[in-house]
């Protein structure tokens, strides 16, 4: 039977997804390529009793249809945790996504027409390139890192640019203070909208929190127009999956209420509304603190885990990448010193030594940084990560040989 | 500041649902609008129950990164649930979507590049609509009541045909078994997809179930060549919306497994994966047939009710209006006798009267039918709906008055 063509989209997916899945099926691999948080640092017994209360308390909120933009409840609980200095916040600016994916593929629908640009930090998180894929847009990349980057100019013109400023996905990056302010200005120069993309927010293991984009602009706005309501550039996206469990599926974007009303809209074509049960068990979550609660164990748990990968490469692969120590987040970014090496070919060849890592190839909207790997360090204990390094320098050194 | 202009579709939605939000302010209005069903049928401390043992026993499946087609045990669960005659499923066949709607996102997503064409069941819903419009589809509608509907030449050339046999949303109209086979009779000669949303499929509330263009298809099929897996052309979309609750946002899509794989990629880049908290109450509350344990109340209720819409509208409409008492569903589809009434303006004036109705216009993709208006009958007790009727008919006779 002739079947109609799939989207033109879809021939264009790369086969690292399918790769990683049939990874999980090898006995004994070392997966240092996901982003996973480590099971036992869920609340099982607290988020157990907040599921049960949500269905038998409150059975309007979690059992009926509910608001597109999330239960009003909720939306004030993230409007307070958010509001502080020049930040006042109401639930006008936020609404409640099905995780954060579902931010990032909303904010595509309202913005992108065929041919737009988005000026991306470079490299950019590989679930924001899977969103707006079927959307085909063209790519500005800033490359933050650099000395001579010129934000405002990758920003003219772009119908938003996209940053992690916090612990970047892949390079475990932190953006200091000044470039913040340098993507806030430009924002403002050019009228672009500005998404901070935050799921790594709370996982600073060494120092204090920098102020985030939304807070910087909220500054610059003191006589904001709509009752002192935020009303700025930027687009700020957050979850609960790496501060609580990533299977409650919710995200929240923070924004203008003009730009929160056209999310709206796109959300009611794509799932109409997130679940009222997952809203409720986070809104009695976050009243009871829960994620304030475990968030110390976190800390300390990934802290450890980043110092046993990180004494392990140093141990391993000195002479093979470098690399900076991640001072918050889930990643290390390492670039292999010989130009040579094509990390497509090593994600393959790990298998074969029992690792499996992220190749550049994948944050890179292109396809074509086949130089650096992202190793994870969240989801295993400090003997693991130190063997799948050992793994991962003996799976280079044959790639090498091979060259 | 001026801003980067919205995606081009945005300027295209229609503001009733806005007018559907502000009715739900006004007090002691009657909503015949919507689509809800009566929280009188939720079973709440069997899914309270459901949702606490679901987080406790499994933390694993709930709280983690889980995988985008679903749970494998929810997936089976369905895969055995719709699985009878020729129909031979497995878990291939299945994947989990974020309620019905997120099927209706991911099809188009999968199929659609600008300027495809749909063929449509005319009227149509407008949630697949809204699903669709962000990729601005050419509609062939198809009007399967009329005596000379040329289904397969509607269906040629284009990527799929759509279709909710079952009490269509929004006339309530049962599409018969003559019909049903020349849908896939039409898909097989012309190898167009062959979406059956199928939401309404339990609320038969006078006569046995027809086979489903599933059923139907598979029948067709019997040496298929994956080992007996389905591969036909029907894309079925199901939901637990009806049949248990809307907040749990658990639907279903079965297809071919080459569907399977393309909206899961799809899926991959929109939420990433349902909230395994829901997916594990939705196994669990199938596993202890919950839905079949609560459906004859449930049809009891609505046959009572969509007795009681119909005997009011005999009384006040008969000289206003024309429609069919349907069979099963939500709704009743009622035509104006006077092709000069405009159901956009009925609406608004319906407001002042007191009662909330939904215009046909919404649920034609040129928006120019505007005869027509959808009542529904699951969500308001019989003196209700009759109150609701009276005034319906009051609101007419004016806005005839006023021609």
């Amino acid at each position: 039977m002739h079947r109609p063509a799939f989207a033109s989209w879809l021939s264009q997916t790369n086969d690292v997804t399918q790769t990683f899945l049939a990874a999980g099926r090898i006995p004994g691999l070392i997966n240092l390529a996901g982003g996973l948080p480590d099971p036992s640092v869920w609340p099982v017994a607290a988020l157990a009793e907040q599921a049960r209360s949500a269905v038998a308390d409150h059975p309007g909120d979690t059992l009926a249809y509910s608001p597109i933009d999330g239960l009003p409840g909720l939306r004030d609980v993230i409007a307070r945790r958010f509001s502080r200095g020049g930040l006042r916040l109401t639930r006008e600016n936020v609404m409640i996504t099905t995780g954060g994916m579902q931010a990032l593929d909303l904010v595509g629908k309202v913005l992108l027409d065929p041919g737009d640009a988005i000026a991306a930090q470079a490299p950019a998180y590989l679930g924001a390139l899977d969103a707006w894929m079927p959307r085909a847009p063209a790519y500005r990349p800033m490359r933050l890192e650099a000395n001579d980057v010129d934000i405002a100019g990758c920003m003219a013109g772009a119908k938003f640019a996209y940053t992690v400023p916090n612990f970047s996905n892949p390079t475990g990056r932190l953006v200091g203070h000044d470039q913040r302010r340098a993507l806030v200005d430009a924002a403002n120069a050019t009228g672009c909208w500005l998404v901070e993309d935050d799921p790594y927010g709370a996982l600073y293991y060494d120092g204090a929190p920098l102020p985030r984009l939304l807070d910087i602009s909220a500054g610059d706005r003191p006589d904001s127009s709509q009752e002192g309501l935020y009303d700025g550039p930027v687009i700020y996206l957050g979850t609960l999956s790496k501060e609580l469990a990533p299977g409650l599926r919710i995200g929240w974007v923070i924004a203008a209420p003009e730009m929160i009303t056209a999310l709206t809209t796109a959300k009611q074509g794509s799932d109409m509304f997130t679940s009222g049960i997952c809203q409720r068990i986070a809104q009695g979550a976050l009243e009871d603190r829960l994620p304030e609660q475990i968030l110390p164990d976190i800390l300390s748990l990934y802290r450890d885990r980043r110092d046993a990968l990180c004494a392990a490469m140093a141990e391993h692969l000195p002479d093979l990448y470098d690399w900076e120590v991640p001072s918050g987040g889930m990643f290390v970014w390492a670039v292999a010193r010989d130009a040579r090496l094509d990390t497509d070919r090593l994600m393959t060849r790990g298998l074969d030594h029992g690792v499996c890592i992220s190749p550049s190839s994948v944050f890179d909207p292109e396809g074509r940084d086949r130089r650096a790997t992202r190793l994870n360090f969240t989801l295993n204990p400090p003997d693991k990560l130190a063997e799948g390094i050992r793994r991962l320098a003996e799976a280079t050194r044959a790639e090498m040989a091979a060259l």
